[in-house]
């Protein structure tokens, strides 16, 4: 394609509020422009890509079985009521009428979906009878809307994006499991194919429910994860979900039994283990929340942090922390001051692993002005439950190898999930199995952002100068560059490698603009293709054209007569 | 593909609702499954089609020098204020909030793009600046939502839609004009590559305005659209704009004045006519309408009908007929008894071409209770203009052959507008010319629906038993039948084909469900795969299998060995 016929609005300058390499080289590359928050139009480079990312895709879909659907981003919100989601999304979900029901006065009956799983049960119990007519892999590649509350980076996380969201449905268990299985190794090749190396972390599975699931993700600085890393063993989790290899908490037991001490005025856990010169981890941080209008006591070692996300499992229903006249109500105490100790039996309490069998503790008292000292899990308090409740902190060691770990942030690029019956169950998509007893499908559901994952791999690669784009995805194969096209030799020149390249199917992008080289130069740097193909004087009188290597800025000078079977030779190498 | 595996929910009944034959066969041949009114999801045997269609439409748009971007179907509402379209679409326009103009409790301030000629202009207006950047053609294929106040017969007229749209941008009308003959040639080849045979009308050019518009139309009774045709000449054109070869109205020109005659409770033309013994063709129509609140005053010949879309095109605004009332205001008469003589000059009056010279005829009389005979036009009353504003009738002749016209009813596959600078010049998208004077865009517009062209093809394309594809947007190329796939010589045999067949390149759907034979070929016949190569115990016997033609029924024993040459002579006779 020439250049000059193009719709490639490289930008110098970079955009305002964009704060991330790839939002900023997407903005200044031209592959996108916003319409509205979190709103983007595709433009034609952008959209190459993205198209390059979609046969993958589907490629490596098909591969493992699966069949390509094409489902409806609207949706009536009556299979959303079905699954209890058109709630548990909230504002996240846009909603509207269509003129039938708002005459009728009805409200929002309507809605954008975010992801398919409705849908999918919807078809399934259509047509799915009979464990003969399973298993499926259904897949599509559509767009998707959700309100994000806070819209940013670009295609990182926008509020219009595609994605190829997959499902598995099974008769069993062990069905689901192979489906997955083959999700996990067709996702392990679209991400290498696009040029990425991503680790695969367990992860919580938030409003999708279900059994498990595990995340695909790229080590990145503009990442909106935190993920935590062994370099020796490779373990890798969330942040939301990873555990560490940590000693119980002891402290000095030398009170056989509690005391109470004045702590006038001092509230938090850096105020209260100064005043009573202890280690802040033997003072016991005592969180108070409402589970569906009951009250839970949440405890951690002072030195750690209640993981929200790892309560939210061991709860499992949405959950919010008390209000002070709820501490009064059912502590008797104000915020600050709870503790473990002597609570009535209406509060159910939960306590960090670190905390069993632990001794010579602190806490609160539940009395205005007191913390109690000496304590001991077990004899003083008696949690319903001990589980991992703490977040992890770099430095804290590896539970399998006991190497340090760290904290890396990430990109999610794919998250693949099993639901087991939550959706089939809600929405009667079921099947008779050999002896004819009606059964619910069990689903595994599986997706990634196309938009997302084009962002990610700039993220992974790209420099100073702009995008270095992986041969797999690039818009284009090769970038020729012509110098001086108003030179009728120069011009001829490029016009027969032009000719040449394409008839050997090569995807060329010439820029054969009337401006001067540094534009040009600049340009193909920002855009970055990853060969460049350089004609000017020295070619028309040598020729030999110049070829560079975007990634490693290394030259080549190659007559003109060897450059295509160079080319399929370079390309391959990259 | 084998058929045991996949998602294709045949169906025997025809199922309720369904009218028109391309709805019943993709609901029974398992291509969609409705959603909710006028939404579908495409299953994978319907979605395979659309995606052969996708790839056409991309082949001749890329042929055209059409880049291709996409656009989100997520619009704030705001562009569609600043062309006035947001007021002019309606309720055809689906409506919604985000969080935060919910929250700031502002109304809709976004909607669901039905069409893109709003975010076209955004973008052109962010990056065209100098004639240097025309022109441009872009293209997208994309989903599309429009609130139809009644969707009906299935992918022709859905609320949710993907659509092959295109925008051509130019400097010039020079310019626009060619980008519209491109696309004019692009679109004779989509439709014949897709195996229909269409014609060219001119249309209304509707609520995308401009200075003109083509549909491209396939003949069939399940069309809604009313087309009036000449087969000697070709002449085709929509009835909302066709016109014909006919005669101009002369009464008896017996009377040197007008004569009040009463007509007592004779309103209707039969009635008026029949009172007074006259033609109802002498008889003067006389509709009174209201046009952005002023009078308008329309008179066609009493055999003939006011087409309103011509009507709209002269008034060029908004118009209504008139109430009771208003006739009393503006003409001192009831309906019934209106007529051109003596109007005040605050009533427009425009008539039809029929009626320029006319004379000897009868009207109302602007009294209750009277008409007028012996009625001149120019000599009694004095139209503004007189214009083109019947409705043409089967059996009048053409204007340009004088051949017999008929009407038929079509389906629009097709349509391509000149936009010239409506959209442009409303929304600032403009450019600077070589001397540096800042101009509008010129822009044209052009759109293919993809499921209604997938649907044109099963009414242009099918029998009583099912749906016949043209092979180049056949889900499959082949069809394997294998009877009795429990039988393993049966079974080996089928595979070996199958195989053989999939290596070269073939795209097969193979039935080797355990069902009787009787099942396998109602279902071959009805999803419509143009060629089936049934292998069964006389197969193992002589080593050739037998070859059906879906259309022709023609039979052929092909030896295993010649199977694929055969195939693909077969398929390019198709």
């Amino acid at each position: 394609m020439k250049l000059s016929h193009s719709l490639l609005p490289t930008l110098k300058q970079i955009p305002r509020d964009a704060v991330i390499p790839s939002h900023q080289l997407m903005l200044r590359a031209g592959m996108i422009r916003p319409l509205a928050a979190g709103i983007y139009s595709d433009l034609p480079f952008g959209w190459r890509v993205a198209k390059k990312v979609m046969t993958i895709l589907r490629e490596e879909m098909d591969r493992i079985g699966g069949q390509e659907l094409y489902m409806p981003c609207l949706n009536p919100i009556s299979i959303w009521e079905e699954t209890g989601r058109a709630g548990d999304f909230g504002s996240d979900l846009f909603r509207l009428m269509d003129r039938k029901n708002r005459s009728a006065g009805e409200g929002e009956r309507y809605c954008l979906a975010p992801t398919h799983e409705e849908v999918i049960c919807d078809i399934a119990r259509g047509y799915v009878k009979s464990y003969r007519d399973l298993p499926q892999i259904w897949y599509q590649i559509q767009v998707k809307l959700r309100d994000e509350p806070r819209p940013r980076s670009g295609l990182m996380r926008s509020r219009h994006f595609i994605m190829k969201d997959s499902y598995t449905l099974d008769r069993d268990e062990e069905g689901q499991d192979h489906g997955y299985q083959l999700h996990y190794q067709a996702y392990s090749r679209i991400f290498e194919r696009s040029g990425l190396e991503t680790f695969v972390v367990g992860a919580s599975s938030g409003l999708m429910g279900g059994s498990g699931s595990q995340e695909f993700m790229v080590e990145s600085e503009s990442g909106e994860d935190t993920t935590v890393r062994c370099d020796r063993c490779g373990y890798s989790a969330n942040l939301e979900v990873a555990t560490s290899n940590i000693e119980s908490i002891a402290g000095p037991n030398d009170q056989e039994t509690v005391i109470e001490v004045a702590t006038p005025n001092q509230r938090t856990i850096e105020e209260v283990s100064s005043f009573l010169s202890i280690e802040p981890r033997i003072l016991i941080k005592s969180l108070l929340y409402i589970v569906e209008d009951r009250p839970v006591l949440a405890l951690v070692s002072g030195e750690d942090e209640v993981n929200e996300s790892k309560l939210g499992a061991v709860l499992g229903a949405p959950f919010r922390p008390a209000e002070p006249h709820e501490a009064m109500q059912y502590m008797r105490a104000n915020l600050g001051f709870l503790g473990p100790v002597g609570v009535d039996k209406s509060v159910k309490i939960i306590a960090d692993l670190r905390l069993r069998n632990s001794t010579g503790l602190a806490t609160g008292a539940n009395k205005d002005g007191y913390h109690m000292t000496g304590v001991n899990a077990g004899r003083d308090f008696q949690p319903s439950e001990f589980r991992d409740l703490r977040t992890v902190k770099a430095g804290e060691t590896c539970f399998n190898c006991h190497a340090k770990l760290r904290l890396a942030r990430a990109i999610e690029v794919g998250h693949i999930f099993k639901l087991g019956t939550k959706y089939s169950q809600a929405m009667g998509a079921v099947f008779l199995d050999e002896n004819g007893v009606e059964k619910p499908i069990v689903m595994g559901s599986y997706g990634i952002g196309v938009g997302r994952l084009v962002a990610t791999v700039i993220e992974f690669s790209h420099d100073e100068q702009g995008i270095i784009w992986p041969p797999s995805v690039s818009p284009f194969d090769l970038m020729l560059i012509t110098l001086n096209p108003t030179e009728s030799d120069i011009y001829r020149l490029s016009q027969s490698v032009y000719d040449d390249l394409r008839k050997d199917g090569f995807d060329v992008l010439w820029d054969e603009r009337d401006v001067r080289p540094g534009v040009k130069f600049n340009d193909a740097d920002l855009i970055g293709i990853p060969i460049q193909i350089i004609v000017g004087d020295r070619a028309v009188a040598t020729g030999a054209v110049e070829v560079k290597i975007r990634k490693t800025n290394q030259r080549h000078y190659v007559p003109k007569e060897e450059l295509v079977p160079k080319m399929a030779e370079l390309l391959e190498s990259l």
